[in-house]
């Protein structure tokens, strides 16, 4: 049979069958119609957009393709592989291959009449090699930076973006319940937290976490239990985990899960490539007291932040509240991490990648708006003893939140 | 306790109890050698490594830091963090502390005297936005291209790093043993792929595979079964699979697994960062006899490849000479990939990163070395039907090859 017979004749029923859902025309079209109000404002004349979130985010597909998108005209997917895939899964007009990049200008140029005066490109992810290529192809072009406008319109979510947060995070909830009956004493984490991800899997998260860096990868969940929880790492986070060996020095490792120890459940869960991160606390049998009232301090930092949470309110305001209050209850030197490795930020957006805007963080103030998602994440580290910590995702509305992340706010203990 | 005594005193000895091996310093010298050798011949004065798996593979350590490594001098470690644990993985004498970007010219004109007139940094990888700051930071230093003597320096394996690619082979060996008691009629794909990556977890697994891209995701695993085994995605290979989602177009989906189907299990394993890859078939109950035929004309294609394998063969040749034997086993249209869409690659480079050097592919020939490791996976794809495959890992040896990946090379029928 012709590949491209079948996917025309039977890839959508049997996709949309099995689960997918496709991004709305007007889903897309609103986000254009604001992305193109941003292009304007920077005096840009057309995007190509190179990157996998920002051209999903506007197209609706993640086959390899790149998306041109002029300030005056249509958009213009330009597809390497696989062609009629890409074809079902965006709801843009004009979706043509690309054999080349060779062919790209010629392209433009019969499609649009002629090139662009400046062509912004996604300079924070773009490899220096990608950028003298398209140097080359576009002598004429000025190139400037389109990550700025990309970042901003994604940190506003739509209800629909939204809804596939809050699926992400009805997921998470019964995963968490249901890690009470799989934790038994005597599992390593990375055991406990496999079984999980299989259960995770099931119940329909997409497996992999994205994040907009070189270096920096995404574990999409994270199991610490007793000293490993103490431990940092290379990861701007209170705490890394000891990991499984050198090349990943982060996360679950091979430690043995004992009594009484508290044990931190961090565990992101991705559905349609949207994202709800959450932490929750277990134990089996009851742990220190030490941990169980730093878990109530971390629960007060959390709620006094969402008083707060409304449109207008500076991020940064919200995370110094929270280092008063960190001191005020007797956590000044454990608070985001050990002292000389604290983190600087308590919440951090989330959507496609998990650092989105805003950061409520040290230095990058911004006021919250309404449909902006992000994580809000207390933990408290104790080196040589563990950790301890509470997440959740919520969404800015109108007059407040909404946490998108329904679990139970509480010690799963055991 | 302070976090820093914590790694000092007792991070060493738990690592290495918890399966943690660190990169012995006689490596990483004979490394630098290599690395300088090629430094010169490119008249490269000094390398900054920017990249986690370069600078993992010249240091030992995953730690968020940078890696500046002079042609005349000993190489220095700077990193953002974790120092202590840096100073503990790495065999490295120096290895400081970098607070910010900003400081690194002053650090390394205090430490050698002066700035290097040319400085090398990875292009195919580094974005944009970090080549400009390096520009500002170092106006008079010439900035050229890193990325060929570092994937050149990379494709020739030592054998501590043969000997865990072939852990990882060894790994794989008892998960698809484990594999013909997990897979059920019934399951869905993601089902079955979930429970054996937490199987594969507990063997030592460390979860996520790494590939040297901008946009290409690597999977851990597909499992493809019966006509998602025909369908082509975005990811340059053979078959893609259904996936997902539009955001997950790749790789296992939620279809129901079938009697009779080929079901082909792609399951690559990592351990301590080096990637084994191998494909291998199931079915529960007999399948087509077509998709037999298919699995035998794969493994007399791998086996006609292997008699060839040896040091000096041109790898574009061993391509070509698949593509005549494909189509004279009657397969032309089928083999790898439907027409159109044929990948035009047999094997690929494997180490720490799924796309390194060489490739066995059309117009990118190589001689083959000693210590060369790849991937080698004939494949065929029948759309609206499904695929078959067979894959190996293997190292170039002084007279021959030796395979990495010794699982039973066989159909697993239930």
């Amino acid at each position: 049979m012709n590949h491209s017979e079948w996917i025309r004749n039977e890839f959508k029923k049997m996709s949309q069958d099995l689960g997918f859902l496709f991004t709305p025309r007007e889903e897309i079209e609103n986000r254009l119609v604001r992305i193109k109000t941003l292009m304007s404002k920077s005096n840009i004349e057309a995007l190509l957009v190179i990157q996998k979130m920002d051209c999903y985010y506007l197209s609706g597909t993640t086959q390899d393709a790149l998306l041109f998108v002029p300030l005056d005209g249509l958009p213009l997917l330009l597809v390497r592989r696989e062609l009629e895939r890409a074809k079902v899964e965006s709801p843009l007009d004009t979706v043509i291959a690309m054999k080349s990049m060779r062919d790209f200008p010629l392209l433009i140029r019969n499609h649009y009449g002629r090139l662009p005066g400046n062509l912004g490109l996604e300079l924070d992810v773009l490899p220096v090699k990608d950028y003298f290529r398209y140097q080359e192809l576009f002598p004429s072009t000025q190139i400037v930076d389109s990550s700025p406008i990309l970042r901003d319109v994604r940190k506003i979510k739509s209800p629909f973006e939204i809804r596939l947060v809050r699926t992400a995070g009805d997921i998470a909830k019964r995963l968490y319940a249901d890690a009470r009956s799989i934790l038994k004493e005597g599992m390593t984490e990375i055991e406990f937290g496999g079984l999980l991800d299989a259960v995770a899997k099931r119940y329909g998260h997409e497996g992999l976490l994205r994040v907009r860096s070189l270096n920096y990868e995404a574990y999409s969940w994270h199991v610490l239990s007793g000293l490993t929880g103490g431990i940092v790492s290379q990861s701007d986070s209170p705490m890394g985990g000891l990991g499984l060996s050198p090349a990943f020095p982060v996360g679950a490792s091979r430690k043995v899960i004992k009594t009484h120890e508290p044990i931190l459940l961090d565990f992101g869960i991705c559905y349609h490539g949207y994202q709800a991160d959450q932490t929750r606390m277990y134990s089996i049998g009851e742990m220190p007291r030490k941990f169980i009232n730093a878990c109530n301090a971390c629960k007060e930092i959390h709620d006094a932040v969402l008083e707060e949470v409304r449109p207008g309110v500076e991020t940064e305001a919200l995370f110094l509240k929270t280092l008063v209050l960190a001191e005020k209850l007797g956590y000044k030197d454990s608070y985001l991490g050990p002292p000389g490795l604290q983190s600087r930020f308590i919440g951090h957006g989330i959507g496609l990648e998990l650092n989105e805007l805003p950061f409520l963080a040290q230095g990058r103030s911004t006021p919250l708006e309404e449909g902006m998602v992000f994580a809000l994440e207390p933990k408290m580290v104790f080196p040589g003893e563990g950790a301890v910590g509470l997440e959740n995702t919520l969404v800015v509305t109108r007059n407040g939140y909404e946490i998108l992340t329904p679990l139970e706010n509480t010690i799963f203990q055991l």
